[in-house]
C-alpha cells in the first residue's frame, strides 16, 4: 500500500506532513509513505531519519489556498497535490492525502485522477460532530452544489461503503436531511430521492432533520452540497455565537471568572466534541483511487491519524466496493 | 382598520387571543378587532368587559394543529381560520391573525385570501433571532420548499418593503443566503438570482453565509423554503445542544451548581435573544391582504403585539406597496 501526502499543503506545511508521515512509517510497516513537495526543504526536517518505508518525491511548485482551484490545477503541472494525483492516476501510489486547497483538492480528483465509471458526481464527506463524540458522515459537504436525486442515491452508496469498509459498522444507518421526517416532505429533488434511497442497496432510515443531526440519527447523512454547507456552517455559527456569550459572560466580574474556573474542564471536553476539526479526514468519494482531504490546520497527529484512514480504506478496498456497487446498481 | 382574530388557534386558546384582543382594543382606538371563532365560547371569556371596537363573528368549526392543511381549509368552510380568511378576502376585514395550523394558514392565504396579482408565490417571513437582540427577517422560512432565481427576487422586494413599512428601517439592506460571499458562488438557483437582485429595486448587499446570519450581516435575507428550512432547525439544534450539556454541567456536582447560580440571570437574558418566538408575528407576504401568523404558544403580550404589527402595516400600506413595486418591475 503506497499512500502519497502532499507535504506542502495545509497551514503547518512542510513540517507537520513530514512528521506526521516519518510516524505513520514507523508506525505502519506494511504501508509506503510517500512524502510530495520540494525536496530542498523536506530533506533537512527529516534530519537523516527517515524510515526505510518513507519515500521522497520531488515536486517544484505549490498550489496556495487561495489559488483559483481550476486555473491553479491546469497551470501548475508540477505542484506537490497535482503531482500526488497523478501518481494516483498512474498506479505509482494507492492513495493521496492532502490538507491544501480544498477546491483544488477536488478539482485534482475529477482531472488528474478521475471519476469511477458509473459515478455522476464525486463528493466531499466529512464527519460532523455528534454529541455522543462519534461523528456522522455527511455527503455531500461542497463538492457540488447542486445534486439530483439519483446523484444523492450515489452518494447514499458511497457513504454507506466508507462507514462500513472504514469504520467497522455493520449495516450503516443512512438518512436524507429534509425538513421534516414524514416521507413526502421536502423540496423536488429530496421527493424524488426517498423513494429511489428506499430501493437502493443500503439501510436506509428515512428523513432528518437538521435539527437533530447533532445527535446522530443515523450514521450517514445525504444531502446536496448547498443544503450540507448552510446546515454545516449555521451550525458553525451557533456555537461560535454561543461560546462568545459564553465567554463573555464568564469574563464580565470576578465573580462569573470563579463560575468559569469551576466549568471550564467539562464545557472544554464537551466544545472538543463539536469540534470537526477533531474528526479525521475526509474522503473525497467517487473518484477512481482514495483521495483524503486533511483539514488546513492538521498537525503531525492529524496526517498520521489520515494516514490510519487511507490504510484502512486501502485494507478493505473501499474504492473497489465502491466501483462494484455501483457497476451493479447500473446493470438492475 | 379591522383586524381580525382567529380566536381558536393556538396552544392558549381562546383566552390569550380574547385578552390580546382586549388589551390591543383599548389601547389602539382607531382599530376595531373581531374574534372569530365560537361565541359560545368566547362571549363568557369577555366578562361583560368588551370594549367597543371589539366585535365578535361566529365560526362553528376549528381547525386543528395535526389537520391535513389542504384537506381541512377545503372541507371545514366554517372553521374560525377561514373564515377570517374570507373576510379578508371580503374586504370586512383588512388583516388577519392567527396562532393556528401553519400550513393552513398559508393555505387559507393562498386559496381563501389569494396572491397579489404578478406575485409567483407568497413567503412566510419569520424574524430570527440576531446577537444584537433585534433580528433578522427571513423568507421563505416554509411557504414554498422550492424558489426560482425570479422568485428569490420577489421575496427581496417584499421582505425589504416591509422592513421599511413596519419596523420603519430606512433602505434595509437585503441579503441572499449562500455558501460564500463571493458573486458567483452557490447553487444554479443562487447563481442566477444574485445578477437579478443587483437590479432590483433594493438596497442588496450580497451574499451571506449562515454561519453569519446570527451577527444580523443584513435586515432581510432571502432564501428557499428548503434552505431555509435547515438553517433554522440548525441553529435551534445546536442551541439546543449546547444548552442541554451547559445544564447537564451546570447540574454535575455542588459546586457546578454554584457555577450555574451564578452566571444564571446573564445567560438567560442570553438564551431570550435567541428566543425565535420573542420575535412577533410573522407576515405571509405575497397574499393579498394582510395575514400574520403568531407563533403557536402566543400569550395575549403576543396576539397583542400581532395586533400592534398588523395596524402598522396597515398604517403604511404594506400590501398596497408590495402590489405597486411587483406591478412597476412587471412593466419594466
Amino acid at each position: 500500500m503506497r499512500i502519497a501526502i502532499d507535504a506542502m499543503g495545509g497551514d503547518h506545511a512542510p513540517q507537520a506532513a513530514v512528521e506526521g508521515a516519518v510516524s505513520a512509517a514507523r508506525e505502519w510497516a506494511d504501508i509506503t509513505v510517500i512524502l510530495v513537495g520540494d525536496t530542498d526543504r523536506l530533506q533537512p526536517l527529516l534530519q537523516g531519519n527517515k524510515p526505510a518505508n518513507l519515500e521522497l518525491r520531488h515536486a517544484s511548485e505549490t498550489i496556495e489556498a487561495d489559488d483559483e482551484p481550476v486555473k491553479a490545477v491546469r497551470r501548475k503541472k508540477d505542484a506537490s497535490m497535482v503531482v500526488a494525483g497523478r501518481m494516483v492516476k498512474e498506479k505509482e501510489a494507492d492513495a493521496m492525502i492532502s490538507a491544501g486547497n480544498t477546491g483544488a483538492l477536488m478539482t485534482t480528483g475529477l482531472l488528474v485522477v478521475g471519476r469511477i465509471p458509473g459515478i455522476e458526481r464525486p463528493a466531499l464527506a466529512p464527519m460532523l460532530p455528534t454529541t455522543d463524540g462519534e461523528g456522522i458522515l455527511a455527503l455531500d459537504l461542497g463538492a457540488n452544489m447542486d445534486a439530483t436525486a439519483n446523484q444523492l442515491v450515489q452518494y447514499a452508496i458511497m457513504g454507506s461503503l466508507y462507514r462500513s469498509k472504514v469504520h467497522g459498522l455493520h449495516e450503516p444507518r443512512v438518512g436524507l436531511l429534509n425538513v421534516g421526517t414524514e416521507a413526502m416532505k421536502g423540496n423536488e429533488v429530496a421527493k424524488a430521492a426517498f423513494p429511489l434511497l428506499e430501493q437502493a442497496p443500503i439501510r436506509f432510515v428515512g428523513n432528518v432533520e437538521s435539527r437533530d443531526v447533532l445527535r446522530k440519527p443515523c450514521d450517514v447523512v445525504v444531502c446536496d452540497g448547498f443544503a450540507g454547507n448552510i446546515m454545516l456552517k449555521s451550525m458553525e455559527g451557533t456555537a461560535s455565537v454561543i461560546f462568545s456569550a459564553l465567554k463573555e459572560e464568564f469574563t464580565r466580574t470576578w465573580y462569573t471568572k470563579l463560575a468559569a474556573a469551576i466549568v471550564k474542564k467539562g464545557l472544554g471536553q464537551f466544545r472538543k466534541k463539536l469540534d470537526y476539526t477533531e474528526h479525521g479526514a475526509a474522503p473525497l468519494l467517487g473518484i477512481d483511487g482514495l483521495v483524503l482531504k486533511s483539514h488546513g490546520s492538521s498537525n503531525a497527529l492529524a496526517f498520521k491519524n489520515a494516514v490510519r484512514q487511507a490504510r484502512l480504506a486501502l485494507k478493505n478496498d473501499l474504492v473497489g466496493s465502491i466501483s462494484t456497487e455501483i457497476r451493479n446498481g447500473s446493470e438492475l
